[in-house]
């Protein structure tokens, strides 16, 4: 298959259609179609089809998809075939809860660094893991070349932690804090703001 | 202003713009433009004169937004010029964090009742609020007219839930459990999961 640019906003749909093989393979589920996939993801059969396209052939005319190779194609794509080393800046009480969450696990990533600024947290342990004073982060995450970072810190520190990830080499970050930030080329983020997604069903309440 | 149907994706980009101008506001900011908002969040100055044409005119050429007036606009299209009860049922790590979250304040929504099914969790206070028995979830938020409600229960139960959470009343769920749920018409679902903005950018990782 020739390198191609695929749209972001397919990339976007396909961790959502990977979950939704994992979730029917846990539940014994051998055997698919684009169409039971649209119905639960509330996607039309033909996107769905259109967007596997871009990457191969994955499913038989008649016969659907096979799960457990579709899932392995998919995690392949998105490269969680691996395990990511994950850090988690800011262990208040969403950095703890994301500390402690359980659903990373056979997704692609496993948290190993906590930092925290505030020195009554420093040193205390959640789970398997003591929380680092902020000041060694760069280095800590040099050294142990982590790439993919989780930010739960306060909205008026969150551009300077930013900052020093980007330097450390981080080249994902996870936004928590309810702010746009400001990254060099080659750095992404995404952003996880729940009053973002209230806002967006009230427009529609009576 | 004739009534007209805002397409989905603006309304999604409302809430956006409204958190950035808000804090701009706390940063004592008076005036902004579209060419500043559209830095800030990665949006072309051109998308964001559009979206706010589908409500009304709110800036002059020339002078730009003003920030209150446009705040106030914004808060009152988005309906978060009051403050809406929210439920949170599953007082796990995420749902704790959810009940003590600070960042509600100011943007429309206050929590007003938790719930869980373990009896070594109901009873217990959580800030403000004593975790009720699921088994009175129904009648609790239909007296107290909750229309909305964030789900942090398990994966195996967040149909069940919300089943009853549309039966209760609820027109507005925000849905933790990485799985996607099925409700009916006339009840809108958000979803917040993690792994998925993750894997959108282990995709691009080298």
């Amino acid at each position: 298959m020739e390198d191609k640019i695929v749209p972001n906003i397919v990339v976007g749909r396909l961790p959502l259609y990977l979950r939704t093989l994992q979730l029917m393979s846990l539940d014994g589920r051998k055997v698919t179609s684009s169409q039971e996939l649209g119905e639960k993801l509330g996607i039309s059969a033909a996107q769905i089809r259109k967007d596997l396209s871009q990457f191969g052939e994955f499913g038989k005319q008649g016969t659907g998809y096979n799960i457990d190779f579709l899932t392995d194609k998919l995690r392949h794509i998105l490269q969680v075939n691996k395990v990511w080393d994950v850090a988690i800046v800011g262990i208040g009480d969403v950095g703890h809860a994301l500390a402690r969450y359980q659903g990373f696990t056979n997704r692609g990533f496993r948290i190993v660094l906590l930092f925290d600024n505030n020195p009554l947290k420093v040193g205390k342990q959640v789970d398997d893991f003591i929380i680092q004073d902020i000041s060694s982060m760069v280095s800590q995450i040099q050294e142990a070349n982590v790439q993919i970072a989780m930010l739960s810190v306060p909205v008026d520190q969150a551009q300077m932690v930013t900052n020093l990830l980007v330097d450390a080499g981080v080249k994902s970050i996870l936004n928590y804090a309810p702010i746009n930030i400001t990254v060099t080329s080659g750095v992404r983020v995404q952003y996880i703001d729940p009053v973002l997604h209230l806002q967006r069903m009230t427009y529609y309440l009576e």
